[in-house]
C-alpha cells in the first residue's frame, strides 16, 4: 500500500514513471536508428528498476562507475559490465571475485603503468579480466590523445586483455550551442574510431569502440565505427541537461519533494526543508546562460513556477526566491504548503537520496530503492 | 578484526579519534569556562560515538536537523533533543510519537502561522510540544529580528508550549576576522538575551536562550545570559573552519581516503578515484582568501602536501593539481598509491558517506556507521 500523495513525507526524492519511460524510450529509438548499442551507466540511478528500463529488458549490458555497482547489478542478473573507471592493483581482487561468479566485466587504464599493474593483479587472482584503453577526445580529464604513440605501448602491456578503446566527451557538457555539441560527438566519435584503426592496422584486436555522454548521443550526427554508446543522466534528465537543450525542461523525471517551512518577508525568501542534503551542493547551471541556482521551484503537482528557483541552500534549509529578488504572494505558500525542486544534477541529487518514490499519473505507486558507497 | 591501514578500500572516510576527542574536549572546556551548557549539533556527523565523545557521557542534550536523527539518537538513549529547523504541522505526528515514548523534543517556530499550525498539530495528538521562538540575529537566514513585536504574536500563539528564545548566527561563516566572528557572536548573543528580557518583563517564560555556530562558540567573549551553545562542525573541522582561523588545519580530523588512479602528463594533473561522490560539491572555501578546491591534498599519513589541491571533481574522479599549474612529480604518486584530502566542509563531505574508519595513531580501530535520510 503506497501512500497517498499528500502523506509523503518531506524532503523526498520523487521520479515521474512516464517521464522516465519517455527519456528511456527516446535513447533506445535514437541509439536503434544508428545501430549502435546502448551501455547505459547506471551510476546516475544505482536502481535495477530504472536500468531495465533503460535496456527495456530484465539485464543487459551496463556501465559501472563503482564496484559496488558492478556487485550489486551483477546480483540482479547483469552479466556484460564495463567499469569505467581507471582501475588499480588494488581494486582487482575484487573484480576477480565478480568474474569467477560469471561476470564479465571490462576494465580501463590509460597508462603502461596501469596496464602492467592490471596484468600482474589479474595473473596473481588468476583471472583474465578485459581492458580498454581510454582515449581523450577533448582534454576533459583522462586518456592517451589520438596520434599519440603511448596507445600501442598501452595496448602492448594488456597483451590478451586487450579489447578495444572507449572515451567520455565530458566537455560536451561546457557547450554553448547544439552545433558545438555536435562538434564534440564528431571528435569523440573519431577519436576511438581513428584509435580503433590504428591498433587493427598493427594486427591488433579492437572489437569494443565505445563513446557516450548524454550530449554527444543526443546530437551526434554519425556513429559509424562505434561499437556502444554510454549515457547515463538521460534516464532522469536535469536543468543543465536542459541549459543544453539536450531536453526541456518538461523532459526531467527527477523532483524534490519540500515543504513550506517558514517566510522571510523582509528579504522576500520562502524557506524550505530541502536545503543541500536534499538537492545537492551542486550549481552546474551556474556556468550556463541561464543561472538556475539550486533549482526550479515547480508547484507541487510539478508545473515550474518560472519566477522562482532556489537561492541558496543550507543543510537543511533552501532559501527560494524570486529571480528578481522581487516580493513574493505569501498567501499562496503558507506553511506546511508544498512545492517540488528540479535539480541542476540529477546523478547529484539522486545521491542524496535512498529511495525514489515513484508517481504513476501523479500519485506514489513504488518505492524503488537505490545504493551509494563503493 | 579491523583490516591493516594499506588495505581500507578507496574511497573511504577516515577520522582521526585523537583530533576529534581533542576537538571535542577544547569546546567543552571552553563552554565549560563560561559556564554555559553545550548542546552538540548531532547532523554533522550522525553517529552516536561522536556525540558521545562531545558531551563525554553516554547521552546528554543534544541538537538534530532532521526527525531521523531525533528517532536515531532517541533509540540510543538521548532524551532532550532540540530539532532545530522550523517545524510544519505535517511533521508533527513523529514528533509526537517520540515524544509518547518518553522523549523530550523542543521544536522551533519563527510565525504565527507556524506557532498556530504546531499548537493545533499537537493538541490532535494530544500531547504537549515545546517550542523555542528562532529569532533572526543577523539576517542570515530565518528568525524574527530583535525589536519586532511580532515575538509577543508568536509567544502568544505557543501559549504554554512557549520555553525560550534561540538563534543561528550563519553570517559568521562569511566573516573576514576573528574580530568580525566576534562581533557576530556579540550581536547573536545580545539578540536572543534581549528577546528573552523582552518575553519575561511581560510575564512571559525563557528560560532556554539558546545561541549556536562553531565560529561564534569559538570567539565569542560572552555568554552571560544564555542558556546553551548549539555546535556542530567542529568536532571535526574542516578547510572552512581553518580558514576563519577557527582551528588549524592541523585540527581536521575527517579526511577521504583515495587511490591515484592516473596522470595527465600534458595538463600536470593526478587523477584520483574520490570525486565529488566521495568529497561532496561543497565549494565552501571559495569565497575565502585561500580558495582550496575541492579540498587539500594529504600524503597517505595525513600530512598536507602543501602545493596539491583538488582542482575538480567529477563523479567519480578527482583531479588534483598544484595550485599554480605547475608540473607534478609523478613518480611520487604512482598509479596505485594513496593520498587523503581534507574536506571543504565537514558536514557535507561526511553526509557523502555510510561509514567511519576510526584510525587510533594512524591505524584503523573500529568501523563507525552514520545515515542519511530524513
Amino acid at each position: 500500500m503506497t501512500p497517498a500523495f499528500d502523506s509523503l513525507e518531506t524532503p523526498s526524492l520523487l521520479l515521474d514513471a512516464e517521464k522516465l519511460e519517455r527519456n528511456c524510450r527516446a535513447m533506445r529509438e535514437r541509439l536503434g536508428s544508428h545501430g549502435v548499442a546502448l551501455r547505459p551507466h547506471v551510476k546516475t540511478a544505482k536502481n535495477v528498476e530504472v536500468a531495465q528500463r533503460a535496456l527495456d529488458a530484465q539485464a543487459g549490458p551496463i556501465t559501472v562507475s563503482t564496484l559496488r555497482e558492478a556487485e550489486y547489478f551483477f546480483d540482479h542478473g547483469f552479466r556484460d559490465i564495463l567499469y569505467a573507471v581507471g582501475i588499480v592493483p588494488g581494486k582487482v581482487a575484487r573484480v576477480a571475485r565478480l568474474v569467477r561468479r560469471g561476470a564479465r566485466i571490462a576494465t580501463i587504464v590509460d597508462s603502461v603503468e596501469a596496464a602492467r599493474g592490471l596484468a600482474r593483479a589479474s595473473a596473481a587472482e588468476g583471472v583474465r579480466i578485459p581492458a580498454l584503453v581510454e582515449i581523450d577526445s577533448d582534454g576533459h580529464r583522462a586518456g592517451i590523445r589520438p596520434g599519440d604513440a603511448r596507445l600501442f605501448e598501452v595496448a602492448a602491456a594488456l597483451g590478451d586483455s586487450l579489447e578495444g578503446v572507449m572515451t567520455h566527451a565530458g566537455d560536451s557538457y561546457n557547450c554553448a550551442s547544439v552545433e558545438a555539441i555536435a562538434e564534440v560527438a564528431a571528435r569523440e566519435r573519431s577519436a576511438v574510431v581513428d584509435c580503433a584503426a590504428a591498433l587493427r592496422a598493427r594486427g591488433l584486436p579492437s572489437p569494443v569502440v565505445s563513446v557516450g555522454s548524454t550530449p554527444t548521443a543526443r546530437f551526434g550526427r554519425s556513429f559509424e565505427g562505434v561499437s556502444e554508446v554510454r549515457v547515463g543522466v538521460y534516464v532522469f534528465h536535469d536543468l543543465v541537461m536542459a541549459g543544453l537543450a539536450v531536453c526541456a525542461v518538461e523532459d526531467i523525471a527527477l523532483s524534490v519533494l519540500c515543504s513550506v517551512i517558514g517566510h522571510q518577508r523582509e528579504k522576500h525568501w520562502l524557506l524550505t526543508d530541502a536545503g543541500w542534503m536534499a538537492l545537492s551542493r551542486d550549481r552546474g547551471t551556474a556556468r550556463q546562460k541561464v543561472d538556475q541556482g539550486y533549482g526550479v521551484v515547480c508547484d507541487a503537482a510539478g508545473r515550474p513556477l518560472d519566477d522562482l528557483v532556489v537561492a541558496d541552500a543550507n543543510q537543511e534549509h533552501g532559501i527560494v526566491a524570486r529571480r528578481d529578488g522581487g516580493p513574493i504572494d505569501f498567501a499562496r505558500f503558507p506553511v506546511g504548503s508544498r512545492l517540488r525542486i528540479l535539480p541542476n544534477h540529477a546523478c547529484a541529487t539522486a545521491a542524496q537520496h535512498a529511495e525514489y518514490q515513484l508517481l504513476r499519473e501523479g500519485r506514489p505507486a513504488e518505492v524503488w530503492e537505490r545504493f551509494n558507497g563503493w
